[in-house]
């Protein structure tokens, strides 16, 4: 039985990426700095999260398609239709993404970051700190 | 300005563990075996899955409170207040784990999972795969 939950907006990602189409196909990659504005709601919640090198932004890809079960992935029509959990498509019933970021700073409520792709206004839900004995 | 979004379970973790007081602190130290029950609606995303040795479950930590901004790290007097950015309490605004995980096999919609140390019951939104030059 599926049951539903609400999720709400913690900050969002203030990145040159202004369009989906401009969006490297991975944030590693890119080695693109962006920040993260947390809203002053969560203020408490980064108090000490300048301790950590990296950290695990879980972000609400709001542009992304929910109704997609398969993709082809890399969007390349030569790779076989493949169930969205087999991919890292953003399509998938819930778009969240995980990235794996450098954390290089924190200003008040802006968080300096490295390694998300995500574009300029996307909401971020969650932020933790990566952990390599859990996450590796 | 902060946003809402709804999000569905795609799945269930099935745990030996039966509360949240049977839980071990992080589940890849338990070496737990889990399974997860896909949906029927979500049968066909996960076709493909089964090539992937480590993936990314994220799970809806449903029994955690939202309230929590800060708290003691591992739930001890003696850690001074942290914000929950900072750490990997269940308790935060949005209660998502994201647990990497072996995956052990797949028969049908049931997922046969190591390293997931959430109660039975726990809502899953989401699978993905654990991709080394990202996520390490």
């Amino acid at each position: 039985m599926e049951s539903v939950f609400q999720v709400r907006t913690v900050g969002y990602v203030r990145s040159p990426i202004r369009d989906r189409d401009g969006a490297p196909r991975q944030g590693r990659d890119a080695g693109l700095e962006v920040s993260v504005e947390i809203l002053p709601d969560y203020a408490q919640c980064i108090q000490g999260l300048e301790g950590w090198d990296l950290v695990q932004v879980i972000c609400f890809m709001h542009l992304a398609s929910r109704d997609a079960r398969m993709v082809h992935p890399r969007g390349d029509p030569a790779n076989p239709l493949t169930g969205v959990f087999g991919t890292r498509s953003p399509a998938r019933p819930n778009p969240l993404a995980v990235y794996t970021s450098e954390l290089l700073g924190v200003d008040g409520l802006t968080l300096r970051l490295r390694g998300i792709d995500a574009v300029d206004g996307t909401p971020v839900l969650d932020i933790k700190p990566h952990v390599r004995r859990l996450d590796d």
